[in-house]
């Protein structure tokens, strides 16, 4: 494995002093790159997830195109629920789906728990293809979702505003949503180290539900399974939880063994700062709405959130995954800020 | 009109000392109560908004059956929009849809800005009908949309989980953005105006996607509205503010004009009382959610709430619109455990 030209990431997570913070995007790899679109034409969502070729390639298309300071690789946080049994539909315009939700002790009993991350093999694939394309140029980043994220999916069977069947679930039936959580925790945590195994040099854990939650239920139903995960993995690779919109959370997690925080765009950058009394690495926090507005206006807001969280320990990315209708030169535009930024 | 017999409201944004915490839910006049239920397979959407006798018996039922403090005008927020010209739809099940979406000057410069508040008149009847049949039992609050979260539905046509489009027009036509919020607040300052002349003893501007917003937008594209509206009110009747999410602008709100503010769960009681240092009265905020738990765990949760925010210069309420699987006897134990707190 050659060595990495370009370790700003792992410094920075490693709170080393860097020249300028790493910049990424979350879901850069996606749907605003018209290349992606034309493999998107050609393949649907579960071939482009597995063929290790396809994955490979939407992951170098934004470190090619878009000159960020990583790669993540292409997949989804609903592989783990698919790899347990259940069945995953991904319909175009709709959101995912799962028919199948789990409703009883039975249910959680019939989840497939062994063996899961060699059938996930295509992601491992796909990770050794990419580290070995990247060439050392960029670290390679690997991800799953929190197991209270891939609870809120398991239950509530698609999307949802409130998420309160999946609450409900949790408040009703306690025992089981906590067997169901360390499952899926267990589970994911020898899916993240077979991502490391396989080449990822930094591990992302999305909770992207976490923000429905109470301080309190998040205390009880989400924050134990993110730090049994980042404490798992901590001697492997670096780990960046991203509770969204679970600010409160800010402070118990910075004195996690998480190496880095994800913060969305409703914390400003100097509270962040405050709350977690630079303990620890933070990322964030661009609104990926504000990338749909001219160009100056977004290296001016670039420019600001930098000054917020100063140049150290610090990971420039949005606060949550970029949209579909963001301009490749906008995306650009937010690259190239961070790199310019002190210039 | 007969004095209040039960002002306990009233007395609590007035910051007035009080024997326990007054009680009611947002959204509690609707789809959970089965007499609702009864009269929306009769009547469409906006025939039951329209007609003051429908509007007054499904604002009076939570009062008879569930037992609140307070009754709320049964209405909608999109009564403005529309108001203003622009065709509203609501379909079953699928939310609100506003065809002709605001994008130009010309748009702005189209819609209806005078006498608006006559042609709600609908809603000031509703409030004048049922302010004689409460009879003094307990105060009746009015209510609109904020200026932020009408301009939201007119950009962006529908609801929307990111309102890109809405931003993207705040970002790009900032000057036309302002405009309109400008021109909304006119317009809901001269309405609640109307409500108050017509009995409203509290009125509530709802910002229910100001969390949507950075700290630093708000304060560009919310705050300010909010503001205008509370001072052009404050001599009319008390004013309650919720803008949800956006618990970073409790503290520049709690030094506003408002009576009230309220607050969604994501907050601790206690970290919204420190943020708001007991300048205001503050409402809210159980996880409507929790109404699906078990009664013994709701009556557990509302004592704690209470704990947190303390008896006086509070008013029990969830932190959002109640949901329809919420069972009455789960809705009638919330209201029950806070009369019920201390005795």
């Amino acid at each position: 494995m050659s060595q990495l030209k370009n370790d700003l990431l792992l410094r920075t997570l490693r709170k080393e002093k860097v020249e300028r913070p790493p910049v990424w995007m979350m879901r850069q790899a996606g749907r605003y790159l018209p290349d992606y679109l034309k493999l998107k034409a050609k393949y649907d969502f579960f071939t482009r997830v597995q063929t290790p070729e396809l994955a490979t390639a939407i992951t170098l298309q934004p470190v090619d195109q878009v000159g960020v300071d990583a790669a993540i690789i292409f997949s989804d946080i609903l592989v783990i629920p698919q790899a347990m049994g259940l069945e995953v539909l991904m319909e175009e315009g709709k959101g995912p789906s799962l028919p199948g939700t789990i409703k009883t002790q039975k249910d959680i009993d019939a989840l497939i728990t062994t063996g899961v991350e060699e059938s996930l093999h295509y992601v491992t694939d796909a990770l050794s293809l990419t580290k070995k394309e990247l060439n050392g140029r960029v670290p390679l980043i690997g991800f799953a979702g929190a197991p209270w994220t891939i609870l809120c999916y398991m239950v509530e069977g698609k999307g949802s505003k409130t998420w309160d069947k999946a609450k409900r679930f949790a408040y009703t039936e306690t025992n089981m949503a906590h067997q169901l959580l360390q499952k899926i925790t267990d589970i994911t945590i020898n899916y993240l180290k077979a991502q490391a195994k396989a080449g990822a040099d930094v591990l992302q854990v999305f909770d992207s539900w976490a923000g429905c939650l109470s301080p309190g239920d998040f205390k009880t139903f989400a924050q134990p399974y993110l730090i049994q995960i980042a404490d798992a993995l901590q001697k492997e690779v670096p780990v960046i939880l991203f509770p969204k919109g679970s600010w409160y959370a800010l402070k118990d997690l910075s004195e996690s063994s998480a190496a880095g925080l994800g913060i969305d765009w409703c914390v400003t950058p100097q509270y962040a700062r405050e709350l977690t009394g630079n303990k620890i690495t933070l990322q964030g926090n661009f609104d990926p709405s504000r990338l749909l507005a001219p160009i100056p206006e977004i290296k001016k807001w670039v420019k600001e959130m930098i000054d917020g969280f100063g140049t150290q320990n610090y990971i420039a990315n949005l606060g949550h995954g970029i949209t579909p209708d963001v301009p490749v030169d906008h995306a650009k535009a937010f690259v190239e800020a961070v790199k310019e930024y002190g210039c």
